[in-house]
């Protein structure tokens, strides 16, 4: 027996035999501006399923904990069940997209050190920025978990920072969740693919990343088979 | 010789001649949504000068240190030039406008515990919301500065909470200003007046602030002359 418990924009989770396990089923739907713009194209769901089984094995190997247990199919993987708490956490190493606007920066500008930011998940809301008092007033996290959040954000940073360097990829921002398992363990769960990071060609600047679908600038399907591509071979 | 140095929205920064003090004089003219509404009223600028310099008395009595030196008319103030730290501190006690609005909380819902929140001052960008990790990465200020700006924007709430309860008026939330006087000491700057803070009648709940012109309620003059009123009252 296996139930759809949730669909996401680009991704529905379905319940197993086990209460504690459920499974991800990748969508080859693509969606931005809070699903304002729909998009797809094909094999994306296991592409970007692909990718996130070789990230989170990567990150596993250097001592990281993630709810991935196993890839399933092309597009379904079975990870342990954890309650998401509701923050997108997001590592900027460069500055892009929203914070680069609303402060007025240049995109392309590097930081002295990565800069961690919270969107409070909230779609009808539309993930509003979240600030550490903020998230301890509306009782969204506690301190520690504030506190582990980050320290998790920066060591995953700091792993695939090397990772994406091997591939010739810049690592310029990427947005992460975390959810506690049945033990109370913080675990990275969702997901990392080119639709919640930033991923720049190290040679030439190019985007390989949802840039080209947000800013309409074509060759998707390539640039995340691509980045497939590099990490398949640095992974091995 | 006294030269214009800066006019802001409501207020206009003037030279001395001694360098380390400037004239504050209070417009009539009144702005919001970023100076995107414009209006004005008779004695506008007069109500809020005695209002900032009956709060800023009341708050340096409490042992607190402020720019304001001296009333030198109506609406003119003599104060200590200070380099204005670039952000605003916002405290909340109970809910209202953009918080409430930004996390989809109802109006009126009381905090646990006071909210403090920052926003990088910058007209061009809107005064956006700011982080303190975004604080820190952008330089806007250091830790120790972030951790007094906080320390003395939730003591100044405690003693204006006691000072609005005698006024029957209840103290929704606040936005301070803070500034380095030439020896590097902190000081409550800007202002204190309806047009930077939510004031509703105990009793009746009724809107005593700017809030009467950004959602045109009328009856702005008669509001703000109601808090000096009761404030002198209160003070006496």
């Amino acid at each position: 027996m296996s139930e759809l418990i949730y669909e996401g924009k680009a991704k529905k989770i379905f319940s197993t035999e086990k209460s504690d396990q459920v499974k991800v089923f990748y969508k080859d739907s693509l969606t931005a501006f809070n699903a304002l713009k729909k998009g797809q194209f094909e094999n994306k769901g296991s592409i970007n399923c692909e990718i996130t089984c070789l990230i989170f094995d990567y990150l596993k190997k250097q001592g990281m904990a993630t709810h991935l247990i196993q890839k399933l199919s092309d597009n379904e993987i079975l990870v342990q069940k954890a309650q998401i708490i509701p923050l997108e956490v997001v590592v900027r190493n460069v500055l892009a997209g929203s914070t680069a606007k609303k402060f007025g920066k240049e995109e392309g500008t590097r930081l002295k050190a990565p800069l961690v930011e919270f969107y409070y998940k909230d779609d009808a809301l539309a993930d509003p920025f979240i600030s550490d008092d903020q998230i301890l007033c509306f009782e969204f996290a506690t301190l520690t978990e504030i506190q582990t959040l980050k320290k998790l954000a920066l060591e995953a940073n700091r792993h695939l920072q090397a990772l994406f360097s091997r591939c010739e990829i810049q690592l310029i921002d990427f947005k992460l969740e975390f959810g506690k398992n049945s033990q109370g363990e913080i675990l990275l769960a969702d997901e990392f693919t080119p639709d919640c990071a930033r991923l720049w060609d190290l040679k030439t600047g190019e985007k390989m990343d949802k840039d080209r679908f947000r800013r309409d600038l074509g060759g998707i399907d390539q640039a995340y088979k691509d980045v497939l591509g590099r990490l398949t071979k640095a992974l091995k």
